[in-house]
């Protein structure tokens, strides 16, 4: 850690955050010009860190040059982390495709999407039991009559299926029926819910927050392996910016950072990131060759009467289409449809 | 509802529409030039919103007119709502100044605080037991520990106390304890804590989420009044964006036109928006200028050795000062301090 | 164009919105339910665009259903338009990779990136000669002398040259030795130079603005093509947001929308869009995924002593590496590099 | 400068960085733990900015502890600059109040909002002869005719007159006419066009722009200070954000930290941030509040047909208003209205 200090800070401000961190057990080393002087902080990270000094008189900036994250980090864990389940798998060179509605609206229109799916050669399968809405009075979900469906539609056609655990009360049930556990946008910073899911035994999807930058999106998946779990799947949805034609400004960059800086499979959602059918398959090709490990796609059998995002989702024909187009990508990145079997 | 359809498009494209609306009940007034066909749709407002008619074919844009939310605007109240708490109120000309510390860490600090917050005149005590942090490796609070030092200290002072909750779970505990229940940026979409809190016998404290627009503040307050609890004060914290001078960017005309849009009272805390001790006073003064109906604002006994936001917090007399500051600006508004008694 | 009245407007309210819209040659269609008024507007679009009636008593919102731009919409023409300029070739499923150091620092820099990026095969050469700089006391570029390098380093491997221009008043100078004129992101709406360049007789490369949404964008070109200059090629290089790891965030979705909206040609900068050397080469890939027409990128023979955005650039042999890598992707896409002969 | 090396650098890329430094002339001082090493640089502040090492090989982060400007900063100069012109003047504690309509449309409208503007307080008169326009198809304003009309109106009622050089080529002629000549907000980074009126004689009035940090506003401004004019204002007015309600995002926090890291005066616009008549007096309160030295408001005779930004226009009636709701603000602050006479 380094504290920079003010243009020509006095000499009893520096002894003082000095004083501060030797209280602490660190050593400060102080170097500087006729100016500014600077200090070196060295010591135990997590107590240096958990000083806050940067109200202190004569400090102008604390920096903290080693990252939030530990467990998640390359340098920690440099060949990448591979997430199984079932017949699928993604990271190390498997891509993932999870296809599947929005929200869960009754058997017929999952096990109809579910087949699909399968047949257009989606990996997994994901549908909505519990709906976060903006307003109250829109349609929140069929809850675990439709974890039921999602379960049997998956079963049917032999694929996993993803769901969002919404409430942290909800986990145990949702754990029952899902094979993976999402974390939608909105609770990436559910910090008890990361706490929750770290223990338990099943993968966990890590959708990135609305206003989530990189790093707080790799500190809220450390959460979860600082619990003990270490499946955990990032997932870039788009951030929000002032652009409005798009519902959010997808950051492909970001997926190739992350695949520099952790080791962790990271997917990317196109169709939550445009909000538009149309920008949908563009989008999951520049996802693939920015070095996505996969791709989550909104299908619907009849995106017209579907409850929740219809004007993104696609339907089967052009979802199979989509498959079709991103096959030789997936072949040029020197990767493989993530299937086990 | 309007439906704009892009241009020239094609007559089965719009009876296609026409057709899907008339289906769900509602009517569908067509109208439009050479080039656009724009259709008006009247109908039972959450049928026709729950239409997604954005991919259709042929339509470029679908416009809500009617707002999303109706319990929390000043259609369905036009008078100010007043939330009383013991001593304290605010709104309708009631100002609230509510002082403490991000974190409890004694209950020394604590009755350190509570006696400086009630001496300069603060109208409401608070502190946190719970915290967010985006690290796993920061400090997390003493939990319900730190709730009875805060009951207490805001006892020996006869000031009401706010914290808040992080997991919905612990909503009854913290509700043994505290007088106000805090919703903190990261849960304003929380939607499963809103509808619990909405329920509850609590006023509640909500607070603008990074990213969220006032709309969506709005409507996360709307599900809380559904619920049945009237008594919702909003708070503005800053938001999101690429400057990074501020911790955040305070959006005090969100603050005015709030005051218009709904009938809830507005606070503002400086402390969280800026990030920096000295721009707390001068946001004091501005966000009551705005029309604010309150203040939050971190005070600690001793903000360099504070275990959390340390940089933003207030030394008690520091505070003091900030309370002798705005005293005029309180009464320049024609407001007066929210104390019932 | 709409006029959303208030709910419940009163009739004088409604009456005086028609009246204003009659008095400018308008025409007004009521329609409406018992909360709302809306009235539909028909006349000429520049007449009634140019009536603002948001403020007016009663009026909520305005929304103007047609787009502000027209020549270069799809609507207006639906076939790429290809900007050939010398051996080199852009839109129509011609590829550009423009290559180049940030500034112009000496003949033989320049003269050895140009054979470094003919032999890679790019297909077009860039450099700056004056740079727009965020501080004074940084280097500024070589003006007309580095205009007379890049022409030199230009003609020795046959290849067409791009550079910007920064002040209106050096566009003729700067037409005299280049081939393509660059608009960078802060001039996008210098209207004055935007409509200077219109009636000049050479293409366009013109770069998104930093805070600029597509639909500024687009309209910024229409300026151009407005003069008369119907060769524009635009530009995604990045907008600015909340993240802080990349210098921006690049915005591929907008490479595609921008595809389906226009028939201009559009290329990709993921040198400044990230700011990391390390992350171009992936955002080429992504680029073209998404359907760019080009790609920009910065070249320099020894970044580590570039006088300008050295952190970004990359050496030759990065830079082969990476036309090498992107070449497959060409392909696939159904694209080919653009050179005519 | 501070570079922070990646975990686990080698010695080879350690002392490459340092040879880099020593090549141009600075000393660099190594400190580290087992994990990290930094190495701090002193030297000639512009040559070792100019070092661009972020791309080199084991360098993780470069930091610049330096502020990028010196002229316009408290650490030059402690006082506040103070503008003086004709019967204003504005910082130090004087107020200035800059009314007038968006647009210049007519003698007529000007002179009739200039007595206006006097009777009801205002201390300058501001009125648009260039225009910039998101689309070329809008009202881009009367130019040399329309100065003529602000100068007579503003000799008619005694008020110096501000208003907008849109392209560098009229700074001389717009000279001739205005007090003081005006930055809007598109061209806060045209550095050629600063370069220019830093050697001109006249006050300027530079507007933030949308996307500018507050270190880039005192950068642009450091153009002009460095050509030798120190009459120069700064001027908030709003950012681009993803918040819609509002045009902009008004940051009055900018306002406060600007007042502590500048001498120069700063005043805020309402009615460009917010674009919402409703809004402006509330924001005008606020600021004054948040410590500007003056308002910038919108004026105009007939918002309802007004050529431009008419919804955010206050008609003179409600901008007397705001002078009586501003005047014990005013008082309140300790300061002024900046009137010499």
């Amino acid at each position: 850690m380094l504290v920079i200090m003010r243009d020509h800070a006095s000499r009893p401000e520096i002894d003082h955050v000095v004083e501060l961190l030797q209280e602490a057990g660190a050593q400060a080393h102080l170097s500087g010009g006729e100016v500014k002087t600077i200090i070196g902080v060295i010591g135990d990270r997590e107590v240096v860190y958990a000083l806050e000094l940067e109200g202190l008189p004569g400090v102008e900036e604390v920096i903290r040059v080693l990252k939030p994250y530990k467990l998640v980090g390359r340098d920690f864990q440099a060949d990448d982390t591979v997430v199984r389940v079932g017949s699928a798998s993604v990271g190390g060179g498997d891509i993932a495709v999870i296809a599947g509605p929005c929200s869960i609206e009754s058997q017929e229109q999952m096990s109809v999407v579910a087949r699909a799916a399968r047949d257009a050669g989606a990996t997994m399968l994901r549908g909505g039991a519990y709906k976060p809405r903006s307003s109250p009075y829109a349609f929140r979900g069929l809850a675990e009559e439709g974890l039921k469906m999602l379960r049997i539609a998956g079963d049917e056609v032999g694929l996993p299926v993803v769901t969002e655990v919404i409430d942290v009360r909800d986990a145990e049930i949702v754990a029952e029926y899902a094979d993976i556990l999402q974390v939608g946008a909105r609770n990436m910073q559910n910090f008890r819910m990361l706490d929750d899911l770290g223990s338990m035994n099943k993968p966990v999807l890590l959708k990135r927050g609305l206003s989530a930058t990189i790093e707080e999106l790799l500190s809220a998946a450390e959460y979860i392996l600082k619990g003990g779990n270490r499946d955990v799947i990032l997932c870039e949805r788009g951030i929000r910016t002032f652009e409005t034609y798009t519902r959010n400004t997808l950051d492909l960059a970001a997926v190739a950072a992350l695949k520099q800086l952790t080791h962790l499979p990271v997917i990317v959602d196109p169709s939550h990131a445009t909000g538009r059918r149309d920008l949908v398959a563009p989008m999951c090709r520049a996802g693939l060759a920015a070095g996505a490990d996969g791709l989550m796609v909104e299908v619907h059998p009849d995106p017209e009467r579907a409850k929740c995002d219809g004007p993104q989702s696609l339907t089967p024909e052009a979802f199979e289409a989509v498959m079709k187009d991103i096959a030789p990508m997936v072949s040029l990145m020197g990767t493989r449809m993530g299937w086990s079997a």
